[in-house]
């Protein structure tokens, strides 16, 4: 029944304002629960606060402790509601403690037309067939990312080659990106997107968990059917931080999503 | 006594994480007073909310509603207090009406060292005597905009032509920054001056007022003395919105701020 993403980022409403959610064990990578999916999930709670007004166009979370599979509940608070726009509060938690805390702006993408003027370009990625699939990689890193048998990532092998140990020191992972069973993406899936890529970092030669702290996302018009490309870049590395921003084109060439997040570099190995 | 941009950022305590402010009648700009003072306002409330994480590592505002010239309460709360870092929350309020909400990471960056590694370039900026003062601007525009006497702002005339209706159409906006009285950078003033440009919109062809919805700062590092340089761009204008990147470069040629916003665009005039 359904597609697997919207079984498995599916709320109930158990109280006003409060949700129920199941978190799947299939979105674990690293540390815990994927952030994109544990935004994924808020969202859906945001939508059904926010009757009208069903897409993130501004999301932005603060981790605060990692989350593993299982029960969660998510409760929401309008902050101020808008004629066009309304602006919400929302924390995720398990067992009693917080794991992410979330500000966000939802209205209808579908209301918001006019002029599109992009000086920004569209990421130069090889053909899906000439991208290496994440599919390909070895059982053991599968076993221990199942987040990674989610969806169907082509990287480009330009940017890929920490997978053998060469790093092309740019800081930079790009790619081909479709959820499972070809399920299209909408605005929610979006903020699913622009975090489940493998971290920056991999490309600048350091493996390892790089844990978010703050990541925001900007989701800038309703995506065509169909693959997405996703790029991924860091620019400034310093102070044992580094930024990580996210663009992903959609399948008619449209700048459909936007994100930044900063995160903890890994500790050397 | 002390500097324009201290005393004007001042905060006391009234209560137990509530403190007082009085917005001072030089920070307006357009609609209201300037966002980004509006952080730097809360970023004092913050520090005093968490003895020993002077600096803002992560910010994040939306806002709701204009904040005009006077009396304002800043109400914090602490999320998670972690040992190197901690997660706040706070709202600055107006006769009993929120302006603005906030979430945010603090922590004490002089303990963050370790590698640089900055692959972003340093904005090319033609000398500060040979850039384009904005005191220079008519008494009618510095009269609605009083924040433009607040610091002594120098434009790259490359992208300065929109003050003579000659819009570069770039959606680049950059120069030369440094606050009244000589007074130097710190993590806290830089929350300003990710805010303190006009918008980028004017290089656009697009003059108005342009609202932010959400802005996110990264202080990535403690800015040495002397000017600093900031520059805007934005990328994408769609569906009348557009974002704004900003970076803050300071005299010894170190990244130490990155900010994007979400903006409205202005309305055709």
């Amino acid at each position: 029944m359904g597609h697997e993403f919207d079984r498995d980022t599916e709320v109930s409403a158990v109280g006003e304002n409060e949700y129920a959610a199941d978190l799947g064990p299939g979105w674990v990578v690293g540390g815990g629960v994927n952030g994109g999916y544990l935004l994924a999930v808020i969202g859906n709670a945001l939508r059904e606060t926010l009757p009208g007004k069903p897409d993130p166009i501004a999301v932005t979370a603060y981790y605060l402790a990692a989350s593993k599979p299982g029960p969660a509940t998510i409760r929401t608070r309008v902050v101020r509601d808008g004629r066009r726009t309304s602006t919400v509060a929302a924390d995720l938690s398990q067992g009693g403690t917080d794991c992410i805390t979330v500000l966000a702006t939802f209205g209808d993408l579908s209301t918001f037309t006019g002029d599109v003027r992009t000086t920004a370009l569209e990421p130069e990625l090889p053909p899906v067939e000439e991208c290496i699939p994440t599919s390909m990689a070895p059982e053991e890193i599968r076993r221990i990312a199942p987040l990674m048998s989610r969806f169907d990532l082509r990287l480009d092998p330009a940017y890929a080659g920490w997978a053998v140990g060469e790093p092309s020191g740019n800081g930079v992972i790009q790619g081909w990106f479709r959820l499972n069973d070809e399920r299209d993406p909408d605005p929610i899936s979006l903020l699913l997107t622009v975090d489940a890529l493998p971290p920056v970092t991999f490309d600048l030669g350091m493996p390892g968990w790089a844990p978010t702290l703050e990541l925001s996302a900007h989701v800038r018009a309703i995506p065509a059917k169909g693959w997405l490309k996703v790029r991924h870049e860091t620019r400034n590395l310093a102070g044992g931080m580094f930024e990580e921003d996210c663009v992903v084109w959609d399948s008619t060439g449209r700048l459909v999503a936007q994100a930044r997040q900063l995160a903890l570099a890994p500790r050397p190995q």
